[in-house]
């Protein structure tokens, strides 16, 4: 076969095995980044091209285009360019760049809402259609949910649930494409509906066979959607050209008919790099145009936009789609995946300047090369744009090398697995509902069981930790009953039939759930045991404020007690998750991440032990308290705060745990080498001691509180808050707020 | 209440217990006919319009009007009339009379060849929707069929499946909006879904929990049907007149929405006599005023259509849509349920003439006053439009007294059951099968797993019981699964919830298979057993015809021998399905029945060993053979069939136990009177012995052949075939044929 000439390997050949073609072919890179070659002139017109669409886009809050009439589908939409002449991948969501596009299937009253929130009418014909005739997720969910649900949810001690947008966070293994072709793909989806399924015919059964075949037909769709574009997928692509386009022509099939939360487009970087190498080997491209191709496919990844409504942006600020790009990691078989396509990819962010998308996270290994590691610090110092994952613990707990981010912090083995995502239960507002009997401080509605309150002047340790548990069981409970609702209709009514058309079919899923303000309810307990907390009551008994009396142990300083705690939580916690049933009988995990929405929750948390001011954003994901009043916040420096961190327990939250520090580029060094080897540095100390995830950014609060009065002068400043980048000037005020009152360190 | 003013009883007014309110309230009436008022000039007026409408339709192949594009729902079509001014009850499916709607949920393609193949066009917009936007129930099908499933579907193993139809068979209590007013039922509705599922949220409390909310929605857009008719339904019926308007309005709703192949209306007469009783007592209407409601409603029931393909013509032919309607029968508690509205339902036959709809269907008991069994006998012989059924197998194996007839002979509980319609296997063919190692004698593929088939020039009776178990283990299982899928795909992209709504939540499922082919199984087997069958063969050795040397027993004939083998072979089936999985958990049950598919599956289904010719109909459902060749046919007369089929075991096939037959009227008797009273006593007689239904003609053959030549004299001949009343017009001239083929009993 032509398409494979030179390529080795057996096994994957005559069965689906990606990882097996790239053990067997890719060229690991150990030098440095002086290969690299500068932006190209096709690639500096289209990106001068998008960025005034991008400022049009801006000044119209967010939204260039969108359309009101049609539902996408892989093939709803005719051919769109940036520039066709100067395009060397080529593909849009819809038919012009930067349009959003209608997407109804999640839920009709949603996608409706985009469109009237951004001015635009919505279409008689088009509410018919999904209301009377087509069913949406939304309507689905809401049709089963039960009133304490509903209770818990608009009470937000379960929030951000996916019942009003796309789960989102599931990653086609999209270079299947590019290695097989979409024939051989559909044969093999062929003989998985053949195999599905032996003597009893029962729901779980059926379930999968209908949807084996609405993967096949996406994988038609995707070579009409191709075909559309002047290409034939349905055989393997030939060259790196066709290899990069195929690859994208998966993801696009996706993000055309999936709004999803987080669209990952999971690791290609290997992958791709073999196919670059046997062309620049054969003479058929230079570096130069090699650099072209990768610039031009991240183009493309930073121009993916969904229409949004606006409780969604207050929750995922800045318009994150989380296409998620893993590069880097280690082999199993000591060697590190790292090829200079990684460098490629780590080179858009200086050819055409920082960007939130796509979310490029480095599989981080001390054990990869010094070179990469080295180029890596430097971009992350210099952009602020990436983000870093433990691959030692992916290895070790996902059992291997081909592992993938989804979202932020969410690993998945490519191909292999799905997950249902499922948002977050506020364990720092569950410290409240345990001290007041179940009522919510903010609403003063009896949400959990009429559970009896703490009474008296100040709060007693063991008292408060029985009430803590029972809260904490009853939210379990409800929390894994509402997000089996959600998966039932997502399934039934919106499901991912083209991410799920390039992974294999009986893959394993896992049952994502989450928790917010961990770090809040670590230390809460911390104060209650060791503070002395005095319990300020309203006209009804009910306790508003604490007052902590005396110093206590707090998550974030290295205090192994307060540490402890944390794991506790998470422990107690994911185990009780763990002991109901789970929709699919999926695996049941659980992320310490709140990406922005610390920010809505904390508004909806009221004052608590450790004290924390009531509205004051969670700390986000696992982070450490910010400094807040007398006791809170991080005191004792970055190593000190990593040190905590890093003591959390990965394998009770195998969903992924997020960090996002801020160092003062003079706290890291005097020069920029300096810099960067310390960063380096800090990196291969981190994750050797078990952290699993860090958000990198290098810049003074100097800068920030100067974007913040001057928007205009910094229109691409990008820095990572939890679990993404984000352009500083598309955060809420709110937001940039949080983001400056964050801990900035300014010593290691 | 004033609606309810009058009405004895308790329980039915706390919670919904239709049963409970018609036991309090009901009048049993043990007079004769003689009270029965003739046709109103309304009446006629209307039912003259009407039998034009009808003969229009009758010369465009029965088909008035068709929508092309309003898909059908509850609240799709403006109001519509025959003659507004002149009916006392309202309410057509579309906006006009016998308009047929466009039914695409189902299935588009169906729905869409209904079309083309009555001349219209297809809506290219709603070829979209349907086909992009919403799945239909077909698609679905065929997405999770397993190709061994479509292999038995082909060749007609399994055959009418409702993978291309909806599957009816579903009655709601339409009485429950008349007694209680749409609100009320909402309300409770409401209450059901707070109930259902504790703690664990799995798929099947997901599910329920869904439908109860689209059950929801359906009884709120009823309100608005029938307020567009002008009629508030969100109260209790508060006379006689209300009471028939409002059952018809859910009944309404069902036919609107749903176009399974049987919408039955249920048991209504003693319900709906309650109100009409209570009208009289006050002199609020007379009885020819009661009449007349009851005639303008019947008339409503008469003139239901859908759209239907060729194909579903060919199997259920003359354009059935079996409103049945279920009337008599006896009380747990000893007295009738006999009311004068009984009476006046079968005086409709009178009134208005002989009609194949509502398939009329007496719940008959040698227990019913005499009057009124004697009545209905004169009813039978004079239209041939009536069946009877066991009401006290009804009522020993149901539990119930308010057991209603779904379609032709399934029983359910009104308001308590709903039923999973399977269609049939035919066991006939599973005796080829069973010869020839599972290789299709039509098209000679192999079909069942590879079996030996039987070698040899006579066929070993020992060696056949063997091959032909191996071949129902196989097929039931093959039945059950394919049913599963079905009915998955029906609740999922065809759910009828407006009937549902008009039940209880938490109802009881059957889970109807059904056995074609029941006589010539069992005969064949008597032949091979006694009859020292030679084979004939192919050149490829396939048996292909089959001479029997000696006479055998055969079934139809009183011979114990051959009618417990009809027995063992339902029973043995019987207990293959019930060790498989049926969807829902449900309860399987079977029947004998074939309703006009006989013919088709005739037609599938090569020579037989008892000596049926290849090609030839099927006995309907639990008929014996007709006379064919040398051996086979009923040759003892009426007595002796009945005899025959009394002996099937209701208990093994609860689904029901099909038998038509016709007589002669000299056979009956000289004069009227005379065979007025003996058709009595063979009722009386059959029943007694545990036949479960008859479907009773009285004519001579020669009337048939009459009709046969000169169709234009017999507009309105209505003759019962298996399972319903037909016009003989409408029928096929195939059927036509297999019905004057059929037995027509000289003698008794």
């Amino acid at each position: 076969m032509n398409a494979w000439q030179g390529f080795k390997g057996d096994h994957w050949k005559s069965s689906i095995d990606v990882r097996d073609f790239i053990q067997h072919n890719y060229t690991e890179y150990q030098g440095d980044d002086s290969f690299l070659e500068p932006i190209a002139p096709s690639t500096d017109k289209l990106w001068t091209k998008l960025q005034e669409l991008f400022e049009v886009q801006h000044q119209k809050n967010g939204v260039y285009d969108m359309d009101v009439d049609i539902p996408a589908t892989i093939t709803s939409h005719q051919p769109g360019y940036l520039i066709q002449t100067e395009e060397k991948i080529v593909g849009l969501q819809t038919d012009v760049p930067l349009k959003q596009a209608f997407m109804p299937f999640g839920g009709i009253k949603m996608a409706q809402n985009a469109l009237t929130s951004n001015g635009y009418e919505t279409n008689e014909e088009m509410s018919k259609i999904f209301t009377d005739f087509r069913k949406t997720h939304n309507q689905g969910v809401f049709d089963a949910y039960t009133p304490e649900m509903r209770l818990a949810r608009k009470n937000k001690i379960i929030t951000g649930l996916p019942d009003a947008y796309g789960r989102g966070r599931i990653i086609g293994d999209y270079r299947r494409i590019a290695l097989y072709g979409i024939d051989f793909l559909m044969e093999q989806k062929k003989k998985d509906h053949a195999l599905t399924g032996y003597k009893e015919m029962n729901d779980d059964v059926i379930r999968l066979r209908e949807e084996i075949s609405e993967q096949y037909r996406a994988l038609a769709d995707m070579k009409e959607m191709a075909a559309s574009y002047g290409f034939d997928i349905s055989k393997p692509a030939a060259n790196a050209s066709e290899a990069i386009q195929w690859t994208y022509f998966g993801y696009l099939a996706a993000i055309k008919s999936q709004n999803g939360a987080a669209m990952s487009i999971g690791r290609i970087s290997a992958f791709l790099d073999i196919y670059i190498q046997r062309d620049l080997d054969n003479g058929v491209i230079t570096e130069f145009e090699a650099q072209e191709l990768i610039d031009h496919l991240i183009m493309k990844l930073r121009m993916v936009k969904f229409a949004r409504t606006p409780e969604y942006n207050q929750l995922f600020s800045g318009y994150p789609i989380w296409a998620t790009l893993s590069i880097a990691g280690m082999g199993l078989d000591g060697r590190s995946l790292v090829t200079k396509n990684d460098f490629r990819i780590l080179h858009t962010l200086t050819n055409m300047g920082p960007s939130p998308e796509p979310n490029l996270t480095v599989l981080y290994s001390s054990h990869l090369p010094e070179g990469f590691r080295t180029y890596s610090a430097k971009i992350a110092k210099e952009s602020s744009s990436i983000q870093f994952e433990n691959d030692d613990l992916l290895r070790a707990n996902w059992g291997s090398d081909d592992c993938g981010i989804a979202c932020c912090v969410s690993a998945t083995v490519i191909g292999k697995d799905m997950q249902f995502f499922g948002a977050r239960a506020n364990l720092a507002k569950a410290v409240l509902y345990a001290i007041n009997g179940g009522v919510d401080e903010k609403t003063k509605m009896q949400v959990a069981p009429n559970f009896r309150p703490m009474t008296g002047d100040t709060l007693d340790f063991e008292d408060f930790m029985s009430k803590y548990t029972d809260i904490l069981d009853w939210l379990a409970e409800l929390y894994v009953n509402t997000l089996n609702i959600i998966h039932y209709m997502h399934d039934k009514y919106a499901y991912e039939a083209p991410q799920l058309a390039l992974m294999d079919s009986d893959l394993r899923r896992t049952f994502a759930t989450g928790i917010a303000g961990i770090s809040h309810a670590t230390d809460s307990i911390m104060a209650i045991k060791h503070g002395n907390v005095k319990v300020i009551r309203d006209e009804d008994g009910m306790a508003i404020d604490y007052v902590p009396a005396n110093e206590f142990p707090t998550y974030g300083n290295d205090q192994k007690e307060a540490d402890d705690m944390a794991n506790w939580i998470l422990t107690y916690f994911m185990n009780q998750i763990k002991r109901h049933h789970t929709y699919r009988n999926s695996t049941p995990t659980t992320s310490l991440l709140t990406i922005t929405s610390n920010v809505v929750y904390g508004k909806a948390t009221g004052n608590t032990p450790d004290g924390r001011r009531a509205g004051k954003p969670l700390a986000p994901g696992a982070n450490p308290s910010y400094r807040d009043g007398k006791f809170l916040g991080e005191k004792h420096g970055l190593l000190a705060s990593l040190n905590s961190t890093a003591r959390l327990d990965y394998t009770h939250a195998l969903d992924g745990i997020s960090n996002t520090q801020t160092i003062n580029p003079n706290g890291l060094g005097k020069d920029d080498e300096t810099r960067i080897n310390n960063l380096r540095n800090v990196l291969d100390g981190y994750f050797d001691k078990g952290g699993y995830h860090i958000n990198v950014n290098v810049f003074t609060n100097e800068l920030l509180l100067d974007a913040q009065k001057h928007p205009e002068k910094y229109p691409n400043l990008t820095i990572r808050v939890s679990g993404y980048a984000v352009k500083f000037r598309d955060l809420t005020p709110e937001q940039q707020a949080d983001v400056i009152s964050r801990t900035s360190h300014d010593f290691m």
